[in-house]
């Protein structure tokens, strides 16, 4: 996301180190998923084409690098010093831990949701059927831990591993209120906790650990990265029902399809007339079989309650209130990256 | 297996300790699938049903026995001395990290083998749908390695995840070769060594080195458990033909149905008459719909070449040669129990 996204000078070069330190991810995790049975590289090889933004393994960066080190700034110098950074070899292998079991999520995912398209390429269930995406998805959880024993730190493993089992608890919550239309807030939010934003707080706990930073550091990162996951996630649901396909380059409105409760559609349902209502719940029941045309009708009631403002400004307020958890931590670029990288969620249309 | 299997007298004790410290391993695995939510902890209870010889952590034991310590056979003492023997907590929760391993297996194999059974249970994919036991597979992995970093050795941790992806990548390799009938037996092989040894092997090196085995007893154990786990899968071949649903407890004749050239088959192709081979090669394209007859013909098929007794003798040469490989550790209970562990893997009908 930093690379694509416009940023004030002062933080050029942060970004650059941040660029650099991503391509020594990719590198990694092509190394990491290596294989002699040529069936197996192709596939890795193919996984490659997933890497999109890169949040996850950034935010391990930039938490590493976010401590500033001894009073007076350390390594990432104040404002334009341009003092040179350098992200970590083990920071780097961190990232590529996290992006690996992001990986393996997304292919699972796209089994889960049938899934033809991912990042304008063809999905691997797609492209091999859902048994070899099943068993690739194994592959690279097990490359992400197999790597992730290679950083010599058992902590990491420890909570790694559980974030691994939060977010399929997170996904199996999900599964099990599938058509569930009286889901409330609530739940919604230990759901998105869970699948969603537990892999991207991780990322920043992780971080900011082997960047030395203090306990309540320590904590505010991980806080930072529960908030930015859910206001992500947030809109997410937003721009599966506005977004536009050929932005995204993923399948749209399948949320719907999947009987899948997005925040807008938990808010419309609870504060919307009868008559709204039961026109929401019919429209909701019949997606499966629904038109694009559908989609803009279930848009428009949604408009009809502030539904959409609802959630924008519940996203809008959790990156706040992460961007906040950021005062723990000195000024300098990697931090004013972080308060840039966090507005840029709710910014998005990608 | 040895809990169940007669065993000599002098065997008793060991096999009452192994009883004891499976209980334990058992109790680890429920502990560790533990979730707050409902939905997961039902599923996870569910998959408890699935234990079944405890091949693999029964392995980690009695390694981690077998080394004998000190000149003069250690602990364990020799022949019928009954010296208290004790599993150690370490090897419990080593046990309890490649049961879940292999659990997790197991629960993706059936959706990939859409069976309906396991263990004389339901399976979690016809309890709750595909989708719910794909990711109780990776919630069964990632608390297997978050297991495994509580142990605190990361070298553990590193092959536990070289295992995982060699597993995974022995799978993708037999999905690739899915109704290849021209797969040779080098290939069978390898197929073999990665999806179904590579944990059994595992668990037998991880087991003496936690025991404290030299160097030399390590790749001892290691090879003992490639041999026993290639005998294993032979032996699954065997049964897959010619078992009896009611004991084996799953739904038998997939193999064929799937596409999956077993080595009786292999061996058969590659001796048949070109008649007995059209015949044999019409009857697997036709298994798809077969009924309980078919399979009966090809069992007769497979017969008449002597791929049946080929296949049982490649199985028993193998576990001659992993019992070989058990003269690198001292004699006592827990050697004599492996060797009795190894010649039931092709006396069995289960």
């Amino acid at each position: 996301m930093a690379r694509l996204m416009p940023v004030p000078d002062d933080l050029a070069p942060v970004q650059t180190v941040l660029a650099g330190a991503m391509q020594r991810v990719e590198a990694e995790v092509a190394r990491a998923l290596a294989s002699d049975l040529p069936p197996v590289s192709r596939l890795a090889e193919h996984v490659g084409r997933y890497h999109g933004k890169m949040v996850r393994p950034m935010l391990v960066a930039l938490f590493g690098l976010a401590r500033g080190g001894q009073p007076g700034g350390g390594q990432l110098g104040g404002g334009q010093a341009a003092v040179p950074l350098e992200v970590s070899g083990g920071l780097v292998t961190l990232g590529a831990v996290v992006e690996m079991v992001h990986l393996a999520t997304l292919v699972h995912d796209d089994v889960l949701d049938e899934a033809d398209e991912r990042r304008r390429t063809v999905t691997v269930n797609r492209l091999v059927g859902n048994e070899a995406a099943v068993m690739l998805g194994d592959y690279l959880f097990s490359a992400a831990y197999r790597l992730c024993g290679e950083l010599g730190d058992p902590h990491a493993t420890v909570r790694i591993g559980q974030t691994g089992m939060t977010l399929c608890a997170g996904e199996l919550l999900q599964l099990h209120n599938r058509g569930n239309f009286s889901l409330d807030e609530a739940t919604y939010f230990t759901l998105v906790d869970r699948k969603t934003a537990s892999l991207i707080s991780v990322s920043c706990e992780l971080g900011a650990l082997a960047g030395g930073a203090s306990p309540a550091q320590v904590a505010a990162a991980a806080r930072f990265g529960s908030l930015v996951g859910a206001a992500f996630q947030v809109q997410d649901d937003l721009l599966d029902l506005a977004g536009d396909q050929g932005v995204v380059g993923k399948t749209l409105g399948k949320d719907a399809e999947k009987g899948k409760l997005t925040l807008p559609v938990i808010h419309h349902l609870a504060s919307a007339s009868a008559e709204a209502r039961v026109r929401t719940l019919a429209l909701l029941s019949a997606t499966a079989r629904a038109e694009h045309g559908d989609r803009r009708e279930l848009a428009a009631l949604l408009a009809s309650t502030g539904s959409i403002e609802y959630a924008q400004g519940r996203a809008r307020g959790m990156v706040a209130e992460a961007t906040a958890q950021l005062d723990a931590f000195p000024d300098g670029p990697a931090r004013r990256m972080l308060s840039t990288l966090a507005a840029a969620v709710v910014e998005r249309g990608f």
